[in-house]
C-alpha cells in the first residue's frame, strides 16, 4: 500500500461498476508496459551502481563489501536512508545481504523470497544464493572462500549487529582477512542518499499506555541498581517508543522514531533530532529527567561517559556502538531488558488491544460484505482489495496506518508466503478458489494483524481437507491449556499436529509477539519449531496463524492474536491458557465438519458467538444479518 | 533383587501356599526389626566418619569438601568403589552431592529421592537440600557463601566433570576461593575401600554388534582426518564398550567395564585391567591394532601423547584427564562421538532388540498369569514381585540380569517415582487398587524397559481418567508422524498433550534412549521438555513412559519402547514415525473407552493384536487363551 504511486489512477476505480473496472484494467496494462521499460532501466542502472562502487574497493584496496537489510538500530524494517542494499541491487524484499568482490556479486536471501529475488536480479549479474538449500553456501563461508589471505573485507559497522561481526571475524582471522567496519563509501557512492525524516515524535497518552515513562525509567532504574550496573543503552526503537512513551512516524508501519537511548541511575539521555519533539514533549521529557541529545552524539557520548558497566543486547547493538564500549570492564549482554517488561502488557494495554480488535473486526466485517456483494457483481483484484481494506479500516477512531504491507494472494499468489500484490503481479479475483488476506492495522490503543483465507465458490474435497487441517491446528492452540514454564517451541507442536497426521506442515513459525501501538513483530516470546529460551508469561500476545502453501494452487492461513492468561491452579502445575482477542468471522465455506473433534466444534462454534455478540452492536441491521449467518453455527 | 542379601530366606517362599506366605511375612518382620537396629548403628557411624574427615581438613586447612555421586567416567550407575557420598552419608540413591564443611554438612538430591533421603539422613546432622524447590539454595552457591575469603574447596578431580569444575570455579574466583582437585582424603578415611571389580570383559559376538570393532574404529579415525584432529578420547564406558564391541559387569545393571579409550588415526588404546580379558578376545584386539594398556595409565599417557589436538565429551571427561590435555592447543568439544553412532541402532541390533523384547514379553506374560492365580489364592508383596519378575525372565534364553533396579510399587508406592522396595516400605498386595511395574533385562541381544500399571479390582472413575489420560499420551506419541528434523523436546508435548487438557502433568521426562545390551539410560537424544538440540533420527530407540502420580495413592505409567522410522517423503516434509517394539499387553481394567479418540482405540486393538500374535507361539494353550482374553479389543 503506498509502495507503488498508483493510488491516483486507482482511486478513481474505487467506487465503481463494470464499465469502470474495464478502463481500470487498461489502465493497469499501460503501468505493466511502463513497469517493464523501468525494469530494464533498473538493470543497467544497478550495473553502473556496481560498477562505481568496484572503483572505489579497487582505489582503497578492498576485496569484497558486505551490503546488509539493516539499519543501526537491527530493525526488521528500515526507513529509505539505510536501503543500501536495494539500491545497489534492485532487491527490494525485506530481507537479504549483498556481497561484492572485485569479480563477484551474490545476494543471499531467505524462501519467502526466491521468486521476488530472481525477478529482480534477472540480468544484474547478481547470483541468488538460496539460503536454507543445502548446496547453498553460508555468506560469512564465501566471503572467506572468495578474500585472499591478507586481504580486506569492508563493511559499515552501524549496520550489523555486534554478535554478527564478532562471529565472522573470528572466522576470518584464520586468513589474516581484515574487517574494516568504517565504510562510508556507499554516502559517496549513494547520490541522493535520503534523509533521516522530519516527521514529529508525539507522547502517547497514560490512557493508552498504562504505565507512566517515569514509572518505566524507574524500573529500569532499579533494575541497575539491583544489578551494580551504570547504564543500560537501549538500541532498539520499539524498546525506546516503549520506554518513553513516545511514538513516531519514521519508519512505514512501524511508529517509532530513530533513536538511542541511555538510562542511568540518575537520569535519561534521548539521542533523537530534537526539532521532531513539540515543546509540551519536551517539557514533559525535562520534568521526567530525560535529557534530549543529538541523534549522531551518541557515539562521542558514550566513549565520554566511559562507563564500567552496563547492560546492552548484543543482538541489538550495533557493531560500531559497541566498539565504543569495548575498553568497558563489565558489559551485560541482555535480550529481555526492557524488551521483556514490553512484551507482558498492562491491564491498559490488553484493553486497548481488545478495544483495537474489536475496531479491526468491524472494519473487516463490513470489507467482507463489500466483497461478496462486488463479487456477485463482477470481478475484483489484489491491489483493488488492499485498497478497500485500507478504506474500511481508515473509517475507524484512532486508526493510524496499516501495521504492515497487506498480503491478499488470489489462488497461486497465496502460496507465497510473503507475498503483496503489485502491479505485475496483481491477480483478477473471479467467484472461484481460496483468498488469503493478511492484514493489519495501527491505531492509538493497538496494533492488530489478522489473516483469513475464504473460498469464493464449491470447494474439492482436498481443499476442504487442508482448510479444515489448518483450522483444527488454529483451535488446538488457541484452546491449548499448558504449565506455566512451557516455551513456544513446544506449543508450536500443538497448532502442527493436525498437520503431521496427515503429513502436512508448514515452513514458517505459528506465532510471533506483537507490540501494542508498535512494531508488529516483536519479541522476546515467539511460538515456531526453533528453541527459544523465553517461556511464555501471562500479558504477552502472541499471533496464532497456521497454514498450508500448495505452489501455483492456494494457500490457506487462518490468524487470530492470543493473550496469554493464568488458568487453573493444582497440585500438579500451575496452568495457563489463551484468549483470543481478534473478533473476525472465520469461512465455514470449506470446513469439513467431519474431519473436526467434538471439543473443537464447540470452540469453533463459542467463538463465533463471541464474534457475533461484540460486533453486532457496532453493525447496521443488514450487515448484523449477514454476520449472524457467518457465524451460525457448524 | 540381590540389593538387599534377604534372597536365601526369600527363595524358599517363591514357590509357595498361603502358609508359607505367613512364614515369610513373620521372616519380613524379624528381618525389619534387624534392620532399624542397623540403621541406628549406621546413624551413629555416620557421625564418625563425617568427624574422621572434618578432622583431615582441619590438619590440611580445607574449608569444604565436595562429594559426588560419580565415578571417573561420569556414570549414571557407578561401582562399589565410587560410592563415597553413600559411604559418608548413609543416603544411598542413585543422585546426590554431599558438602561437608568445619561445620555444616548439606546432601543436595533431586525431587526422586526426597522421601528415601529424609528417612536415611534422619538424625545423621547432614541437612537435605531438596533441589529443585524454590527456597533451596544452588550448591555452589552455597559453599561459596559458607567458604570464607581466600578458603579452600577440596574435592576428588576424578569424579566431576571439566565443565562443572569449570563453572564453579570462575563462582569461587569471586571470593579468592582456590578450588583444590587432589582431595585423595577420602583413600586414607574410608577403609576397605572396595577395589575396581575383577570380572571378566567379553567379545560380543557380531551377530549381536552388527558391525565389526575394526569398522566402528575406522569411522571414528575416519572422522579424525576429516577434522584433522589426532585423537578422540573415549571416556564413557558405554561408549567404549560399544566401540569395542566388548562388555563386562563392573557396574550392577550396566554391562560394562571400567576403561578409558584413546582412538588415533594409525591405533586404538583400550585403558583397563589386562587380567580381565580372555587370551582369545587379547590377540582379536590386538589384530584390530588395539593395544591394552593399565586403567591408571590413562592420566600419564595422554601427558606423554601431548595431542596437538584432540576430541572429547566435555561433560564426560572427569576434571583431572581434562586438565592432563589444557596443554594442548586444539580441543574439540564433542557430546556425540561416537554416541550418536552407537545411539542409532543398525539392523542387527533393531533385531536384536526385537527379539530381546519377543522374550521379555513372554516373561511378563507368564508373570502377569502368575500374578493373577496367586491374588486369586493369597496376597503378594512388592518384593515376591520383584523375585518373580527375575525369575521369569531369567527362564528366557541369552538372559544376563536386571537391566535396573525393579520399581514395583503399589497404591501409594507407585506414587513415589523411583522407588524400590525395602523390607521396610514392601507392601502387602491385595485385590484391590493400582500396581505399578517397571523393570527391563539384559539379554545378550538387547536391553528391555517396560512399565505397566494394572488395576487390581473395580476402579473410580477418576482412576479411570487418570489411567486412560496415561494411555493417551502414550498412544499419541506411538502414533505420531513428524518431520525429519524434529526434536525430543517438540515430541514431548505431544505425550503431554491429554494430561495438559485436564490440568493434568508429570515431572519427569517422557523417554529416554537405551542401549544395546547396555545401558538403560543413553544419549543424546531425549524426550522431555527441557530442550536438547539433538534431532530424532531413524533407527534411535527411546522409551515412551508418560504417568500421573498421586500422592500416597497410586502411581500410574505406561511404558513401551519405541523405534524411530523414516515414513512418508512428499512435497511438504520427509516424515518420520515410531515403531513399538515392546510387546506386551496393557491392561483394560482401568480404560474409560468414551474418553478415547477413534484413532486412539485403533492404535490399542491394533497393538493388541500385534502383541497376541507374536507372542501366542511362545505361550501354551492355557496362556494363550488368557492373553487372548487380556488382548481383546476394546
Amino acid at each position: 500500500m503506498g509502495k507503488f504511486s498508483i493510488n491516483p489512477i486507482y482511486k478513481k476505480c474505487c467506487k465503481t461498476d463494470i464499465s469502470k473496472i474495464e478502463l481500470f484494467n487498461l489502465e493497469l496494462s499501460i503501468f505493466v508496459t511502463i513497469f517493464t521499460f523501468l525494469e530494464k532501466l533498473i538493470i543497467m542502472t544497478i550495473k553502473e551502481r556496481i560498477a562505481k562502487l568496484r572503483l572505489v574497493m579497487s582505489d582503497k584496496k578492498i576485496n569484497a563489501v558486505i551490503i546488509p537489510s539493516s539499519d543501526p538500530h537491527l530493525s526488521e524494517y528500515i526507513a529509505d536512508r539505510w536501503k543500501a542494499r536495494e539500491w545497489f541491487s534492485g532487491f527490494n524484499g525485506s530481507a537479504g545481504t549483498l556481497v561484492v568482490t572485485k569479480r563477484k556479486a551474490a545476494l543471499w536471501t531467505d524462501s519467502r523470497y526466491f521468486l521476488q529475488a530472481e525477478r529482480q536480479l534477472k540480468q544484474t549479474n547478481i547470483r541468488l544464493m538460496k539460503m536454507g538449500l543445502s548446496d547453498t553456501p553460508d555468506i560469512y563461508d564465501w566471503i572467506f572462500i572468495n578474500t585472499p589471505e591478507n586481504g580486506v573485507v569492508a563493511f559499515d559497522g552501524e549496520c550489523l549487529s555486534s554478535s554478527i561481526v564478532k562471529d565472522f571475524s573470528a572466522k576470518f582471522s584464520k586468513k589474516e582477512i581484515r574487517a574494516v567496519s568504517d565504510f562510508s563509501l556507499i554516502n559517496n557512492i549513494w547520490e541522493n542518499r535520503p534523509e533521516i525524516s522530519n516527521n514529529n515524535i508525539f507522547s502517547l497518552d497514560l490512557k493508552y499506555c498504562g504505565k507512566s515513562r517515569a514509572s518505566k525509567i524507574k524500573d529500569l532504574q532499579n533494575y541497575l541498581i539491583d544489578n551494580n550496573t551504570e547504564a543500560i543503552i537501549l538500541t532498539a526503537l520499539d524498546d525506546i517508543a516503549w520506554t518513553f512513551n513516545l511514538r513516531g512516524s519514521d519508519i512505514k508501519y512501524n511508529p517509532v522514531f530513530i533513536s538511542f537511548a541511555i538510562i542511568t541511575k540518575e537520569k535519561s539521555y534521548l539521542f533523537t533530532n530534537k526539532s521532531k519533539i513539540s515543546e509540551k514533549d519536551y517539557a514533559e521529557l525535562a520534568f521526567d529527567n530525560v535529557e534530549i541529545q543529538n541523534y549522531n552524539n551518541i557515539y562521542f557520548f558514550v566513549i565520554e561517559a566511559n562507563y564500567k558497566s552496563v547492560i546492552v543486547n548484543t543482538d541489538k547493538i550495533n557493531y560500531r556502538l559497541f566498539n565504543t564500549l569495548n575498553e568497558c570492564s563489565k558489559i551485560i549482554d541482555s535480550k529481555t531488558i526492557p524488551t521483556l517488561s514490553k512484551a507482558i502488557k498492562n491491564e491498559i494495554e490488553i484493553g486497548g488491544m481488545k478495544n483495537a480488535h474489536l475496531k479491526d473486526g468491524v472494519a473487516l466485517t463490513k470489507f467482507f460484505i463489500w466483497l461478496e456483494k462486488t463479487l456477485e457483481k463482477r470481478d475484483t483484484s489484489e491491489l483493488e482489495i488492499t485498497e478497500k481494506l485500507q478504506e474500511f479500516r481508515s473509517q475507524q477512531s484512532e486508526f493510524i496506518d496499516e501495521s504492515f504491507s497487506s498480503i491478499v494472494g488470489y489462488k497461486g499468489n497465496g502460496a507465497i508466503i510473503h507475498y503483496s500484490a503489485t502491479p505485475e503481479t496483481n491477480a483478477t479475483i473471479k467467484k472461484d478458489g481460496f483468498l488469503l488476506i493478511d492484514s493489519g492495522a495501527q491505531y492509538l490503543d493497538g496494533t492488530t494483524d489478522i489473516t483469513r483465507t475464504i473460498h469464493l465458490s464449491t470447494p474439492t474435497e482436498i481443499e476442504c481437507r487442508d482448510y479444515t487441517t489448518v483450522l483444527r491446528g488454529h483451535i488446538n492452540l488457541a484452546k491449548a491449556k499448558f504449565p506455566y514454564g512451557t516455551r513456544g517451541s513446544q506449543l508450536d507442536v500443538i497448532a502442527r499436529m493436525p498437520f503431521w497426521e496427515n503429513a502436512l506442515n508448514y515452513g514458517h513459525g505459528t506465532g510471533h509477539g506483537i507490540g501494542c501501538f508498535l512494531n508488529v513483530h516483536e519479541g522476546p516470546q515467539s511460538i515456531r519449531p526453533q528453541e527459544n529460551p523465553q517461556i511464555i508469561e501471562a500479558g504477552m500476545i502472541t499471533s496464532n496463524e497456521p497454514g498450508i502453501y500448495i505452489k501455483d494452487k492456494y494457500g490457506i492461513r487462518i490468524e487470530n492474536l492470543i493473550l496469554a492468561c493464568e488458568s487453573e491452579k493444582n497440585d500438579f502445575d500451575n496452568f495457563m491458557n489463551f484468549e483470543t482477542i481478534t473478533y473476525c468471522f472465520i469461512d465455514k465455506t470449506a470446513i469439513n465438519k467431519n474431519l473436526m473433534l467434538p471439543n473443537e466444534i464447540e470452540w469453533f462454534n463459542n467463538y463465533h458467538k463471541q464474534v457475533f455478540d461484540l460486533l453486532s452492536p457496532h453493525l447496521n441491521t443488514e450487515e448484523t444479518n449477514w454476520l449472524k449467518q457467518k457465524t451460525s453455527e457448524l
